[in-house]
């Protein structure tokens, strides 16, 4: 899935933060990258740091300024620390990377645009942006490297985009994970809890003041875990194997 | 607000990734580090990346193997790319995220663990973690830089607390009951596997053309059970109690 969403890049000083970002870019999905004004581009540790993401780097556009890059969008978000004196609409990753995907769908170009690594965005290129956008960081030390803001942004604007697809057929798709086997009945699940039983029985393991105890607590334990075939197999396996050892001893005592 | 969440680096090469990880984490209020048998560390390359962030890498803890890294941990996530032939459950960062949110406010440990930057985890490490986490990217490319992995699940986990913290009414705490219990420690997991495989043994139970299929199978489906105390005393009792007989049955048979 290609997200039309551009990434700027405004006076990297060092090529390996934009080899980086290009990285984080792409395992997300978004391609289209803008440099203003790097300060070296192309470069070594740029291609080397991009790993698998050279393409980004290929098809990135270097322009002389902030305006240039921005020129065709209709939606620019500049990343910026939490509060600044001059306050413009500021909203959290999240809620821009959903702004985003909001805006797509109705066709117009969203961009986010990333400082240099020790000034961020100044007052006026801050100015040209729609909004701000800021990544929730911890009060004590908040200055995320700008290749990993980059991928905490690309990463809210992909998880919008998926969930909006998820959504569009119905699904809940937290916590319900496709499994690779069977998983097995309650009929099932009965027989595994006499067979238990059982077994239990044969080697003197129930609590004779509370019998039905031990049966409870395993009953609660393999009832949440909810078992699979193999593993049924598996268990039941050893009961017989367990039990016919307890008879086979039995025998032999008496 | 500093959050108890560890973060774990198995084998890692480059220190340069060992300070951006360290740095990723201290931006989210995250700064409980261990280092499994990290090729080079301390080193230049990583105090050099953890910027601000060298405290994390002052307090890191070095051991040799991840069992002990996870020993006192409650649940144990391991990071890896979304499809693996033995599957354990998966989810994606966010819900992971939610889920250490809410084990860590019934003081559990919760731990992610990262494997090495060509070839993550093994699956003999997979298999000592609970869940597996992943990062949705993109199918043309997925492969994010440990660090930046870091960044996304750190974020995640912050982003968790944040949203609990903010909704304090009216919230659905998602999926994850309280427990009544204590849950065992993944030490806890580790001896009790040791004495399956003694029972299993004793009672001639393992698959002798692969004996470790089935404590794989076991570990996967005990893994993601988590087991509280009494179901654990529960367990090994029994097997305690099946070894006493077939020790017993043997004895007599010579």
């Amino acid at each position: 899935m290609n997200i039309d969403t551009r990434i700027i890049l405004v006076n990297t000083t060092l090529p390996a933060n934009i080899g980086s970002a290009a990285r984080a870019m792409k395992t997300m999905g978004l391609t289209e990258l803008v440099l203003v004004a790097p300060k070296l581009f192309p470069h070594f540790d740029a291609s080397a740091l991009a790993s698998g993401a050279s393409s980004v780097l290929t098809n990135a556009r270097v322009v002389d300024t902030l305006e240039q890059a921005i020129a065709d969008c209709q939606l620019v978000f500049g990343a910026s620390a939490r509060s600044r004196t001059i306050g413009l609409p500021q909203v959290d990753a999240r809620t821009a990377g959903m702004a985003a995907y909001a805006q797509q769908q109705a066709n117009a170009k969203v961009a986010f645009v990333f400082g240099r690594e020790d000034r961020g965005l100044s007052n006026e290129e801050l100015q040209l942006c729609h909004s701000h956008v800021f990544i929730p960081t911890d009060s004590e030390y908040g200055v995320l490297n700008v290749a990993a803001a980059v991928q905490v942004i690309a990463y809210e604007v992909r998880m919008a985009h998926l969930q909006q697809q998820g959504a569009t057929e119905n699904t809940m798709p937290v916590q319900l994970v496709p499994w690779d086997e069977e998983l097995v009945s309650s009929e099932d699940m009965a027989q595994f809890y006499a067979h238990w039983q059982q077994t239990l029985e044969a080697v003197d393991f129930l609590d004779p003041d509370n019998p039905r105890q031990i049966m409870t607590r395993l009953k609660r334990l393999f009832g949440r875990t909810r078992l699979d075939r193999p593993e049924y197999n598996l268990l039941r396996g050893f009961c017989k194997r367990v039990l016919a050892m307890a008879n086979g001893q039995n025998q032999r005592s008496m």
